[in-house]
């Protein structure tokens, strides 16, 4: 089959690999319909994360089940199913606990910009749609393998509770999914932290309430100044870096959770600033297949449409544009069309 | 008056100091009738903290009010009260969010172990019982003004919960504290982690179903066996090192959190481990006046009896053989009486 491989930085091809092959009775084979291009691909295009030259890369897709395991009792060739980016089978003392991304038997997506795709614990991971969805739904379904899920995963981290106030810090796809989360989940003050007017814009359409584009002690001043002194209830951090984690605690009022899922890459925790504000820290790695049939339902009703996000779309043959685009931000993120 | 003085590492005196004087009417003066020594008292002692020579330590006590400034209307000379080591006005946005020890006007116990202390915002600080309390009672009350009040935030903020299985690292009497507060929510499995054979008694009356005397990787093993290889559902970090704090998230299972009251000195939070886990990290310095009502009634009731913590009694003339063994761990915690 086609697919996405990386060589090297900032060397991205698309390749001939072998199709993937079942060959045990709990895995699935989907053709992918539609994958994308998340920001956590970038940390290896970047040359940040190891690169394991000649690998597949993408973990975000959905499509059409191809083929089935032995033990796979639910879903059968032909169904539409949305593929968390984290398999998990779903009966495990951690999946049962809501953690599905600590799985026992956890596995990943391991070629969403591809073809086809293996789904390792496919009974307990796949969310099938009733029939083939509207064309026009794709783009939402597709963020609920990880994106939107994962901007829900801080919201819900965070402790975003009704009539309060939530600062996301990070404008990318999971940040601005972050503000729809706090939004839905009627959040009085949702503040994007952003400077960039195409996200900004999204943001607001998402249910941000205030934009701060202001940086550092800057930015901690206006969200002071919107929270009446007070700083925020809950702070949603977006990225993963050092300095966008510092913004988080800078901005949360004492007592509050920073909800992180940007993977974090040189973070130093401000332990004595925790403690002396009691402000927490929780979140990791989203378990999406947790939080999919009520993400969905929110798509099917046409309450989200966090499929906004995409502000590009491009052929697989031309995925190395689409991480060009990404990395320089000039495309908040890609839609890959197999 | 007499009072406990610091002049440096290991130099503990009993001086001559000014009486506190009321300078402003949201103050009022206590005459001691117990104080006590904390873990944290032993950190300047040691001379991992800064030493300012010659002033006032301790932060613990309970007493009778002797004088109050004019804003102070629910207390007058005679009552007996308990004294939360952070003073708070509880009405602030802070206190009326249950973090007190954030309040607007916070203030801390400056004199805990000497004749007089100085309580910064009474009305809002100071909890009163209804008359004199019986001398038995005196050891448990003490702790509600800091010790117990502490080891309480650390299993709320841990989210400790009926029926679950909570591990407290630390057996000085914060964790010991937290050993029975996790017993008075409920938790099914309360594992201690100590290896002193007198804490270990205490753990035990406390509640603990479990002790775990290992360190290090052997430490968590035992607790991965007492919790069936899942680990434990909260983590109550009451030591404050960087080693207390490995030990708290390698006992944690995905999705726990560990709620920590220990001052950090030295700690260097594992963020990927967190990240990768879902584990949070959640607590600080106890806002001690939230809880003092529910836990004065638990005392009041016969319910807990947080007083046991006390294994050694002095006058006050003899504080510094209290911070010799407690230093040398041969207290658990002691009890001064000017």
């Amino acid at each position: 089959m086609r697919a996405t491989t990386i060589h090297a930085p900032r060397d991205i091809r698309v390749s001939d690999v072998p199709d993937p092959v079942i060959d045990t009775p709990t895995q699935a084979i989907v053709k992918v319909v539609a994958g994308c291009i998340c920001g956590s691909d970038l940390w290896p295009y970047r040359g940040e994360n190891d690169v394991d030259a000649g690998s597949t890369i993408g973990h975000e897709c959905v499509g059409i089940v191809e083929e089935v395991g032995g033990e796979v009792s639910s879903f059968r060739p032909g169904d539409f199913v949305i593929v968390p980016f984290c398999h998990c089978d779903n009966t495990c003392v951690h999946c049962r606990a809501g953690v599905q991304s600590a799985c026992a038997n956890a596995g990943f997506t391991e070629s969403g910009q591809a073809e086809y795709s293996l789904v390792h614990q496919a009974q307990g991971t796949l969310v099938k749609t009733d029939g083939m969805p509207d064309e026009s739904l794709i783009p939402s379904l597709l963020t609920l393998s990880d994106v939107m899920a994962t901007g829900w995963h801080a919201a819900v981290s965070a402790g975003v509770r009704e009539g309060g106030s939530v600062v996301v810090v990070g404008d990318g796809a999971v940040g601005l999914c972050g503000v729809l989360a706090a939004s839905i989940m009627g959040a009085e003050t949702v503040i994007a932290m952003s400077r960039h007017e195409p996200r900004q814009d999204i943001a607001r359409s998402f249910g941000a309430t205030h934009i701060v584009a202001e940086r550092g002690k800057e930015g901690g001043d206006a969200v002071k100044e919107i929270t009446a002194g007070v700083g925020a209830d809950a702070v949603l951090e977006c990225v993963g870096t050092d300095q966008a984690m510092k913004t988080a605690f800078g901005v949360a009022r004492p007592g509050a959770t920073v909800g992180f899922v940007g993977v974090p890459h040189g973070v130093e925790l401000p332990v004595r600033r925790m403690f002396q504000k009691n402000v927490g820290l929780a979140g990791g790695v989203a378990p999406v297949r947790r939080y999919v049939p009520e993400l969905l339902q929110l798509v099917l009703d046409g309450k989200i449409n966090p499929g906004l996000v995409f502000d590009t779309t491009l052929p697989l043959e031309k995925v190395d544009e689409g991480y060009r685009a990404m990395d320089e931000r000039r495309s908040i993120k890609v839609l890959i069309h197999p």
